[in-house]
């Protein structure tokens, strides 16, 4: 289990020694949550939930089924999808009037609704997101958290009264993005999508692409600006103050389970996982160290130092099993604990706990006394420390380029002038996808790669994983 | 809007006008939660699943799909289901070689799992639940979260060593009930149901009945002792200590969304929703009684009772829309929301605050100085009284008789020799379904309504809902 060798083998195998989930389920793509793997997302949703209704968006739960015809009435959104829904015809033995399709994301499901929804100025902006699982037939080769054909998804959509409005909440995604992507520890890029790589039926699509240490790139997410795109077709409209119809301007921000793969792959390492403090079911894990004859004097220290840390609010687990330290201390690697504290006779004898960090491995003596305020400050270092490697590696991994010539299998950064034939012929020679321009504003002066016209505009190339 | 006059009409009407739900979706009994319903789900959600942690149930989440192959294996259940499910038949533009059905739950999905987690006696009990939705193709009329084709569902799944240890784990489903009942003010009986009436492939159902104001019956959930009917035909074995190996037996606990229905439905009046405290978004609103000249002074009264009463714990509202208190009393009223605060000039010159209860309507003058307490044992009182008269109502619309002629709606309890044939001419004579035999031993003494015998077993007979 070498990440460095075989990353993608490493992957595969730790998801499923860490018990993250059970891909025996006899329908490919589709993968049991076990209880392990179902805390870490249930984590994950409730940073997103917590951070969604503090800038007053509302949660609501819309049907997995969609009427064919709803289905239908954007076409570009249609023909973006309609390679890869799974249908419903029948109904018990009968065949249906009208068939359903399993929402692949649920822009067709709300929005009929919205236009009821919505009547005048006053009803916006309508900020509303919902966490479901959504269905893609999926025909490349599927990936636990990564690549399945049932997504467990989080989307918001809103509407606004004009497209300024609906530009202020994609900057207002954007600082929600980075408040999470700190709880998760995770660095990402925010990359406008070239138009023919945007969401079907998109004004414009921004992803948020975080690098893998193989080089290759995952996609956290998106944002999108709909404009009027889907206000047209599904008839949202509002009355202004003045007493004018208008339509409403649309954004929507979608994220995925595939935030649990990444935390995995950004993170872990040949001995399991590592979890981001915020992310981990258990931030801290006491091993007592058991002596014979002080077996009891140990056991009890042990428990009075969970009942303390537990009370402060902090998630701890007593390991009590009748199994060797050693033992423990593979196990709990494994699942990518955090910190463990580790309690023996000598430790007590000093008035210390033993901290060990998962991430680094260092091991130091801290006073007994102070054990909460410890605890707490180391996983806050933790915390940081792993999005400052993260961070640093994503920039080690990223190489600014003037010639499409022998690249590494590294994240791309070259020049493009803007026109489309020049972008196609940039991802034929690279091999790779132009994944968008800096949304930013990064610094850049150089040339057309292609056609050798000077450009501000960086572009980022990468395959994805 | 009377209850008492239509209480069909007066709960379809309720659940629109307290905007719980949207019914406008274009699939017939696919509903959409609305912020305010989805809040009030969430809210009964963490119930569960505090009390089913507590009790060390993992939670897991199964795909939705089913291959047909594994939905046929155990006879009694796809006979008792295969008319009522949503069939994917088509994936993209293809025909799907094995057709996948959406859950109507989850024993199919679960169980081929099951059989590969389960090895030794050491993994017993096995304990998993899971929150989902369900579909049904219900053919008969739909009514908002009672009877209705996509199911919000809690579904708890569990594995025994064997009969007794799976008729323990059927005892500790009665006690979490208990707990959970208690928050939602809701009382119910626990009834065998009739063999031919049980749940496809169980061993025995006990159905959890409540009663309606209307005389109906509404069925709460229900838990199920599986035996081996189900670990056979999926092949769920585990070695025992002397190395033999057996089939597991199991149980089910089954609820769904159906609990809203049932909070609207027994508490409900009409002015609007009478939410328990517990269940209720808001528990107390803060109404601010404006007197021109002290506009100021009233409101900063009304913000530092509502910072402390936040900051103890409890869910508050503070009202400060620019509209007349009646216009807040109707909308607070509308939403059921437990205890309503009014505070204005002459509260605060005596220091008071004015409580009126949603539940009896009772206003009183408490002191602002032990506003928290007051508030926290008014909420108590309330919660404790709810139950109480929803108690008494349910006794008072029960009815026990030793003639099936001329009966009331209400639930009706007779008794019965425990034939078939006698039972079935029960039901054709009253119009009604037995709906079980008590769990908990009622005393009775009486005689089969039909054929006269003596027994010791009543039985209960009503119309649902």
């Amino acid at each position: 289990m070498k990440k460095a060798e075989d990353f993608s083998e490493w992957y595969n195998e730790i998801v499923e020694k860490a018990n993250l989930t059970d891909k025996r389920y006899p329908i490919k793509g589709m993968n049991v949550w076990t209880p392990y793997g179902w805390k870490i997302m249930q984590a994950i949703d409730s940073h997103i939930r917590q951070e969604f209704d503090a800038t007053n968006h509302q949660e609501v739960c819309f049907p997995l089924l969609i009427p064919e015809d709803q289905f239908a009435k954007e076409k570009a959104h249609i023909k973006g999808f309609d390679s890869e829904v799974f249908w419903v015809t029948h109904a018990g033995l009968n065949p249906l009037d009208v068939k359903l399709l399993l929402r692949p994301t649920s822009e067709t499901a709300m929005y009929p609704i919205f236009a009821l929804w919505v009547r005048s100025h006053a009803d916006l902006p309508l900020k509303t997101y919902q966490i479901v699982n959504t269905f893609r037939y999926e025909t490349k080769q599927t990936r636990a958290f990564i690549r399945v054909r049932e997504i467990h998804f989080f989307e918001s959509h809103t509407c606004h009264a004009d497209f300024e409005d609906a530009e202020k909440q994609v900057r207002e995604d954007f600082d929600i993005l980075s408040i999470l992507a700190k709880k998760w520890c995770l660095p990402y890029k925010l990359l406008k999508r070239t138009d023919w790589d945007k969401f079907p039926g998109a004004h414009y699509t921004v992803g948020i692409d975080t690098l893998l240490p193989s080089g290759r790139s995952l996609q956290l997410g998106s944002i999108h600006q709909y404009m009027e795109n889907f206000s047209r077709p599904y008839d949202i409209k509002y009355e202004d103050e003045k007493g004018e119809h208008r339509y409403v301007h649309q954004t929507t921000f979608g994220m995925s389970e595939r935030l649990v793969g990444a935390v995995v792959a950004v993170h872990g390492d040949d001995k399991g996982l590592v979890l981001p403090p915020d992310v981990a079911t258990n931030q801290a894990v006491i091993v007592p160290v058991l002596a014979k004859g002080e077996t009891e004097k140990v056991s009890k220290a042990a428990r009075d130092l969970y009942d303390e840390l537990k009370s402060s609010g902090i998630r701890v687990h007593l390991d009590e099993r009748d199994v060797r330290p050693g033992v423990k201390y593979y196990d709990w690697e494994l699942k990518g604990v955090p910190l463990r504290l580790e309690l023996g006779k000598r430790d007590i004898e000093k008035d210390k706990v033993t901290f060990v960090r998962r991430d680094t491995g260092d091991k130091s003596l801290r006073d007994r006394k102070h054990v909460v305020k410890e605890v707490k400050d180391t996983l806050a270092l933790i915390a940081n420390e792993m999005l400052a490697r993260a961070s640093k590696e994503m920039t080690a991994n990223t190489l600014t380029v003037d010639s499409l010539a022998n690249l590494p299998e590294k994240m791309i950064r070259t020049g493009w002038c803007g026109e489309e034939s020049c972008g196609h012929e940039i991802e034929t020679k690279s091999d790779r996808n132009i994944i968008g321009t800096p949304v930013d504003g990064e610094h850049f002066s150089g040339n057309c790669v292609v056609c050798g016209k000077p450009t501000k505009t960086p572009i980022y190339l990468a395959r994805a994983m």
